[in-house]
């Protein structure tokens, strides 16, 4: 069950932290009446988490437009224990910074944190089912880089996702994307070190849904342009029942 | 100078044809208030006009959204005369249906056409400037196909375009695209037996914009799917003077 770690929400999004279990944490946004919105998931980029500021600019702004907002921290992030091997892969990673094999020890890593990542999404919904937050049993979820990590495979495996705005990733989610039918909105940036241009290309194409559209911009990894914001609740407001279109 | 030559604006969006000199025809919408709207020229596609009813549809969400719009009939286009020179690309065209021949020969007609219309839209801005229309100054432009191939050029030579939405056309507008400094939505289909997959986004890799994005979707030429639509009004949004973000 979700348990609650902070007394009361906060703000005007009205943030409130929570537990599942041991050690997942979290935070849920539009907690005046998480009930009666649509919810949509956010997954955190690598080296991020729930506290990011970016995370909560997105969530702060979702609650604006009517919904309610659920994110995890992914396992080994926001203050949660790190296992050795986790440690191992980390390091790799930052051995390869600034070499050419950056990239695939970045995709290396977040396929690792997704593994352990995607149940504990299942979790939270079940645990927000229970709560009686109807947007739960159909959500949507948006998450780059490490979000769309755990993102691809959490949403070709559970029902409940039935739209998701994913990016900065590619082809290392191949069987997932060809998984995936419900309505994907795919962000890449056109000149990103981390993910060839040539890999997110194929990765969009091999997505399995019907309605998908790719959004690409020029820039670096972490330089999605802020238009990106609005267009991705737009998409959520055409998807998500119970969203104000 | 332009002629008006229906008696008065008709309609909620106060569609009202105009001539410019003997041959060119238009329609402006957004009469009622023209002078202080934002400006977005409409570029219709091959064999179409002003008349369409997709023009008519986006232009009447435009004048909804606050703007004023303009449109050009294409040189033989909409009842307009056409050349022996031009029926001979019509013929070819036709002839080249069903063979891999035939986007070639659409992009050959539509260059043709373009080279005639480009100064045509000049005069129109010209005239639209001298009717008191702000606007015109930093106008806006929306074109797929034959409209874009009129749209790359324009958009490269004229100063008073200061945003773009263009798509469904590949390399054969490769000088203009690098030439263009604006931001550009580019859309392109992603199955489009007329442009391949790679001339499109070659296309979009060479518009010199820094401020470019890149909207694709699956499906074949005509079939840009409706949330592009409220996705270029907000890209107008962003970008036009006087315009309702």
């Amino acid at each position: 069950m979700l348990q609650y770690t902070d007394p009361a929400p906060a703000g005007a999004a009205g943030r409130r932290a929570f537990r599942i279990g041991d050690s997942t944490t979290g935070v849920l946004w539009g907690t005046d009446d998480a009930a009666g919105r649509p919810l949509v998931l956010l997954g955190h980029g690598g080296g991020q988490s729930t506290q990011a500021p970016g995370m909560r600019a997105r969530a702060e702004a979702l609650v604006h437009s009517g919904y309610a907002v659920a994110a995890l921290d992914a396992p080994g992030h926001g203050g949660r224990p790190r296992t050795a091997e986790l440690e191992r892969r980390i390091e790799r990673m930052r051995d390869a910074q600034g070499s050419p094999d950056f990239g695939a020890a970045v995709a290396d890593l977040n396929a690792a944190v997704a593994q352990d990542a995607v149940p504990e999404w299942t979790l939270l919904l079940d645990d927000l089912e229970a709560e009686g937050v109807a947007g739960a049993a159909h959500a949507g979820y948006w998450g780059y880089s490490l979000g769309a990590a755990i993102g691809f495979p959490l949403v070709a495996a559970e029902g409940r996702i039935r739209a998701a705005v994913l990016g900065l990733i590619g082809e290392t989610v191949a069987e997932s994307a060809a998984a995936i039918r419900v309505p994907v909105q795919f962000v890449m940036q056109w000149d990103d070190p981390l993910v060839s241009r040539v890999s997110a290309l194929r990765l969009f194409d091999l997505v399995g849904s019907r309605d998908k559209t790719l959004h690409a911009n020029p820039g670096a990894h972490g330089e999605v342009p802020d238009h990106e914001e609005a267009s991705s609740v737009a998409f959520f407001a055409r998807h998500l029942p119970g969203a104000a279109a």
